[in-house]
């Protein structure tokens, strides 16, 4: 019992910052999987890509119309277009037999490869035909004919096309393990030939609640009681950080059991999180099966609000964390813990996201012992960030998490903060 | 003939806005289905939700301590703690049994309902028991056994408690149609009893490529030809806009088998995109096809760069956006036009954000006959959003498409941009 009243009032007070560097040692990148390209959108790759070829790997044309030598346009103009022989047309995809040489031009569309000779590529827009508008769509007749083409303008060596290597250097580093794979990087990876990606594998969490008054959300209203909304608030985040929710059914009060409950889960999940029953209450079954936990505590109290009873632990070098239960503290404790470690599992090379700042949008009266994680909105005017706590931001008060798009970090002390004032915030991905 | 080189060089051009206006009339919202909440993360509501009881249904306590009646405690300190008699124990989840009198007090939970009498919740730590750390896990010790308590704080009436509907009043309006299902809509979903969710159906959208230069992204590379990276990269584009992406075969040179393969697609998609082949070039064979399309031409050029040949017509109320085929081309135009059409398929009601604004961060020298949406990475210093553009930002120029977190907003004009200048732009989803 008094190691137990110990846990309860006893308890070292540590940082934000500390208690994620007592988390840091045991968290490790999980393993690794090949999934196609079109599965591996969101994910965070597993593999460093470096560039196996350069791109482009060939004077790629940035224009539909002619390749010349820029030495033979050079007094071109509208009113004096100079006259070249077309010699040969190059539709994307082919490679040019021929080389353009003094008075010569090649047709050639965008994308193509420009020929041997020719140092620079005149937009269709700018040269004239004899037939123009007849034979356009019908390449073969201006293959070899020996046509003419006035050009209008006169261009510099290089214009309108891209050297070998343009765009990138062979060997050049593209995507550093970790890299989250959006469309950018889907394009990248797809240019490379990589049709199968390596990535991390989602990282399965289970999710327990605690409190003998959470009913099922499936289930009635009953006095007293409420349905469990944590674990479904706890599960979108797990989502949206990569992880694969697993909603586990409601946990007694009896600690042999919910020791017995998480151990199990563990078998099978490379992390859990439960909300509730870590504060001073009679009943804070949490609390109780740490008072006999076999594994590592690694923290019971943290200096912020909401969730300073916020704990974590190690079970076989797995990571417990022990969300408040209030849903404010649950959502807070799992941004400021859980997503960075979920994240870096899956490779996150900076899951702590730096802070960034903005201005206050109110006065905010509210002293804290703690520093506070304030959920906020953001909004930007004039190019300035903006930001306003979201709704009643009690850590009790549920239905305004999702007007949050941030957390706000007041830093403690007791004079409160004015309208105007820059203070750190913390991005949110999902609301 | 004269009918294709007038879709080539004859084009009406249009505003971006104006071409949002003529997509506008065929965008619908798309059918929807009822899935369970944990499949419905990231999804749209396809209902409007109303608050089927207030919540808390019952007055909640706050925190763990003695509910109370404010009077009785109104000269209670440190010093002079009052001394009150304890009735009855209320753990979470259960009704209070007994009525709280002049000089009665009840041991209550974190979440338990107040009993009748009582009108505040004394924290545990501004209390006192003579067996203080003896019974506290037993509470069949307490429950009317009538134990004392020493209160060494004075409360006002309501302190520690919310009242019936203090968060959510019966009736009142929760969730819109429309509405993204992130963690805290999650949470207000799961508190009332919505076990299943409506949701719009993801709409799926076929993706084609154009050109014969395209190679699959598992072949050998070729000289002269390149592998297709433009379906990938939408790919990933549909999917952060909550569409289910469908990459086609390559598209051949023929119309005929163009417009074949474009209509067949129709049959299952809900959605159809092309890149490429609208342009100039004397083998764009989409302005081939839609020379000869039976549905409606809306547009095939906006005045905007990169993408300005950007195209959409209908087929039997279905949109087809045939985008400029050059990466960046493709990219912005899919922002523009493809992503807020996915968005209002499954029910955004506002798809087309505004747009924000921030400070360029360097020159910006080149002008434009027409506006221009240059992929830009922002940064927060001192509440203030500094914009520069992401690496070569030419719209054939694919590697830096993974460097921005915006599209910068540049109106038309020759004079360029400096450094510092307030601009306007459009914060992107996926990168």
């Amino acid at each position: 019992m008094n190691k137990e009243r110990n846990l309860k009032f006893g308890r070292e007070t540590i940082s934000v910052q500390q208690a994620r560097e007592r988390l840091l040692p045991y968290i490790k990148p999980i393993q690794t999987e090949q999934v196609p390209l079109v599965l591996a959108f969101g994910r965070r790759m597993a593999q460093t890509i470096y560039a196996a070829h350069p791109v482009p790997h060939f004077r790629r044309s940035g224009v539909d119309g002619y390749a010349v030598r820029a030495v033979d346009i050079a007094a071109a103009s509208a009113i004096h277009p100079v006259e070249l022989e077309v010699v040969e047309h190059i539709p994307c995809g082919t490679i040019p037999l021929k080389r353009v040489g003094a008075g010569e031009a090649s047709r050639i569309m965008t994308g193509a490869p420009v020929p041997d000779g020719a140092d620079a590529v005149v937009m269709l827009e700018m040269t004239q035909t004899q037939e123009d508008g007849q034979h356009a769509a019908d390449p073969t007749v201006l293959r070899g004919s020996g046509k003419k083409v006035w050009i209008k303008k006169a261009l510099q060596s290089g214009n309108n096309l891209t050297p070998v290597a343009g765009e990138i250097s062979q060997g050049e580093l593209l995507l550093s393990e970790g890299t989250w794979i959006g469309a950018g990087v889907a394009a990248i990876l797809a240019t490379f030939g990589c049709g199968d990606v390596a990535v991390y594998r989602k990282p399965r969490v289970a999710i327990f609640s605690t409190g003998s008054e959470l009913l099922d959300v499936t289930m009635e209203l009953e006095p007293g009681r409420i349905r469990n909304s944590n674990s479904y608030m706890l599960a979108a985040q797990v989502e949206a950080a990569g992880g694969i929710p697993v909603i586990m059914p409601a946990l007694s009060d009896h600690a042999d059991q919910v020791q017995a409950a998480l151990i199990q889960a563990f078998e099978s999940a490379d992390c859990v999180i439960t909300t509730g029953g870590v504060s001073v209450g009679d009943y804070d079954v949490l609390v109780e099966v740490f008072g006999s936990w076999q594994g590592t505590l690694l923290f019971n109290k943290v200096a912020m609000r909401p969730g300073s009873p916020t704990s974590a632990a190690v079970w076989q070098d797995k990571l417990l964390f022990a969300l408040s239960g209030n849903p404010g503290a649950s959502f807070v404790g799992f941004e400021l813990f859980v997503r960075p470690a979920l994240e870096s599992m899956q490779g996150h090379q900076q899951p702590c996201c730096e802070a960034a700042t903005a201005f206050l949008d109110v006065d905010y009266d509210k002293g804290s012992a703690y520093p506070r994680y304030v959920r906020g909105t953001t909004r930007i005017e004039n190019g300035c960030l903006w930001v306003r706590p979201a709704g009643a931001d009690k850590s009790s008060i549920m239905v305004s998490i999702k007007d949050a798009d941030c957390l706000i970090q007041l830093p403690a002390g007791g004079s409160g903060f004015r309208r105007g004032e820059l203070v750190a915030i913390q991005m949110l991905v999902n609301r």
